[in-house]
């Protein structure tokens, strides 16, 4: 990452728009975690959890939010901390930008029409009819196929492939590896073997979304793949085809989404999550790590669970589920105890075995 | 994808070997889903589910099972819809044939043999030794190992990598990002470090199988990794070293195979299944979504859970355990009405714990 | 795979340090598993298990453990089977080392500082101020971005992609597709959007460290995201940011370890395990497939299921909870014959309901 040379705390309270509690002439040369940062660097407190560190902290500044009292040092106070420590690494990290331009070693098809200030890196590939809108920035060794649209600032980290006939809005950031509009999985078995349906559809990434290291969105079979607006997707991810995911939503690592899924606005998918095919997840849903989804889920439910139940209700199966082995002990102890008492009231029954039935060990 | 310019209803049916219903010289430009379709787009309706969409769809004709009743239209009727559909779409997108021969940018190794009808792609590199059949089209990017050999009508997407020594049939076709034939992951520890066992084994691949972007199969230990004919592979699988899969199985996306395992024939494994090491798992099995099978599956079984378990029995167990706070609560009940009654009738008994034994807190 | 041309019985012996029962002039063209070994090949037996496909096999030596009896024709006894495996396909497939030096279509910034010992493949990227050591070997279209360091003996396998500023230490060994240093996945919600935390940290993967196909390590957001010396990451997995993993531990495929968790020394992780962000994993630790980790885990605890508990506790669950839906059943006739005898003894009692409460199908 590049790194500006330093900042005084005054120059820092003016660009974060902060309170500084301390010295304007006291210089920082760098951002640092609070147990990692010495005198020379300033680090920030947003949530209360890490006050002892930030207690013990030896770094020359804090940004803290208004509300923090007690702490001594250097304070440079704002009201939206966590707005602030963005501005704050940006100083500090400002995003490089490559000459614009095309790199000797990249090969841009004859009627691509690149921007003149996007930049295409080393050995990227730029195919026929592919549009590059102004300021994006095309790592190296991209591939970007035929008919392709990147809009303005978006970024394609190294070795990112899009497929033809991909459209991605504008700002959207692609980490490596990604593979945007690879072929959906769509297979009618005749009798002999797997025939392929052709997957002829494309995927539409709206503005500013993010898409993380070597995830996967497949394209459509017919129509199309669609992530909307604002909405960050993390590594390893499978988008499958048709699957149209609304405004706003956060897929964390490793979740599965199946064929013609709709997430709605806002749905927030923890860490390896899967989606059975063709369901509707409603706006604002949230599901839990591992969970797996096979039915729709209305808007603001939180799921969790295999398969995923209302959250609330995943959480007492789990705290009960590790009672089990005892609770079957205690129901043959039971049984026992109505025997007896049936005994004694001379009341005959079938005895009831405590073991599974056949079926429970088919 | 490439479009053809259109076709007349009339040549459509001759073309699919449809009886129509309608005006043979109307023209349609596309195909589309039926929400989607315009005047000038044909749709289809395979399953009667979309009936009602089928109904309402603005579609200037409609692909349709022989048995449909009751549609207004223009009609295209099949006795296979699937394969017309099929069909149909390969009508309207042809799959673009890139020339043969090599881009001057391609790095191919004087001893590599290429057919003359096969196409490799800009920036993509042929190792020592590797052959590649007629008409096998190596997109831009690829990577092709020494001593690999590539089939005839074999596809590899940008950015495949094919390790060295790697075999691939005919008609295999490979999506963007795959790695086959990367090392497997054995390790000896010996007391100071886990040392590496060589994995100096192969990966054949034969006729027919598709491979998902981004997945990632191993080369044997020793001997071959095989995925056998007509089998199907989804995006982020992991197929660890000397697994064997037979022909016609599908494997969807994120599921992980552990090393030695053999699937049958015809084997479904769902989204994100985990499959133990040295597994056998019989002919067409199938697998339900995450499930994690740590025991061999006799040929034909369904499992579905983890641990996984015949489906029908996962099934009940997943619309019982929900219940399971409740019958806790329950068994709690019952044990306080045995209590009294036990004291009506004067048995004296140990009182018995409602909690979880030390052990369940262990 | 390069292979060497053969090597008698006697060769072997000297070179394993084993004793050999049979005829030292005896020639072995190579090493095949048990069952594939022809008499041209030597085959081993480390586990006893395998004892009746040694039996059986053809093969014209074994390699076994010193305690092994019973075995006829000729052996190679070793006190330390599994080390002498490793030399003994080591010895037939020596690593192929490419030759010193950049090819002519690699990239290489004019200030990186390239170790002349160290190999850089075809149309590979050295980017600026990078640093490569003694013998590394840069593969063909691996990407290495600025500011990176690569130790002395370290492979990238085709395709690998180091970001900017990430560390490799030395035999650092990285299997194709993977991806180290792509940004962390962090977000702050402002009301409109989310809006990115500028990942601005590193990642540093110490010596001996192994990475497999298409694995995503992230850089921290700052600081250091860590693997530790000799640990060993298989295919698929996805490490967080500021994750940091101790020395030799055990990362099998499709993990995904959350940001900032940090994992002890010699912690095994099974296939597709999850781990939620912030949790300190124990030196030694062992995590079951697929688990859920959701709170610490102490030193050398084995936990297993979601979410994750004591491994025993989780496979006496996994035992009982198959008799669940039969446990279900025999609780609803414990409950009538509860009430017949409350009956009997003439005790009133409100009706307990045998279906869950409305709470439970929420």
């Amino acid at each position: 990452m590049e790194k500006a040379a330093g900042f005084t705390l005054g120059e820092l309270a003016v660009a974060l728009g902060a309170t500084l509690e301390g010295d304007p002439g006291r210089r920082v040369s760098g951002v640092a975690a609070l147990d990692a940062a010495g005198p020379e660097q300033i680090s920030f407190l947003i949530d209360n959890r890490y006050r002892p560190a930030a207690e013990a902290s030896r770094a020359g500044a804090l940004l803290v939010a208004e509300s923090m009292s007690g702490l001594s040092g250097p304070l440079l106070r704002t009201s939206t901390p966590q707005k602030a420590l963005i501005a704050l690494l940006t100083l500090f990290h400002p995003a490089s930008a490559p000459p614009a331009g095309v790199d000797p070693s990249a090969i841009v098809a004859r009627d691509a029409r690149l921007d003149p200030s996007a930049s295409v890196g080393a050995l990227a590939m730029i195919g026929a009819g592919a549009v590059i809108g102004p300021r994006a920035r095309i790592h190296p060794m991209v591939y970007v196929g035929a008919g392709v649209e990147v809009g303005e600032d978006s970024v394609l980290h190294p070795r990112v492939v899009l497929c033809e006939g991909v459209r991605l809005g504008c700002r959207v950031n692609v980490q490596a590896g990604a593979v945007v509009g690879g072929d959906g999985f769509g297979y009618v078995f005749d009798g002999a073997g797997h025939r392929k349906i052709p997957q002829v559809g494309i995927v539409v990434i709206e503005d500013d979304v993010d898409i993380g290291a070597n995830t996967t969105i497949d394209r459509a079979m017919l129509g199309r793949t669609i992530i909307g607006r604002g909405t960050k997707i993390d590594n390893l991810v499978q988008v499958g085809h048709n699957v149209e995911i609304g405004e706003h939503s956060i897929i964390v690592a490793q979740v599965g989404i199946s064929g013609s899924c709709r997430l709605g606005r806002g749905v927030v998918a923890a860490g390896q999550v899967g989606f059975a095919d063709h369901l509707t997840i409603g706006d604002g849903a949230v599901l839990g790590a591992q969970a797996g989804v096979h039915e729709d889920v209305p808007a603001g439910d939180r799921r969790l669970g295999t398969p995923a139940v209302p959250m609330l209700q995943a959480k007492r199966l789990f705290a009960t589920q590790k009672h089990l082995p005892d609770m079957s002990r205690r129901l043959r102890a039971a049984e026992r105890r109505l025997e007896e008492l049936e005994t004694r009231l001379g009341i005959a029954r079938p005895k009831t075995g405590t073991s599974g039935t056949a079926d429970d060990r088919a």
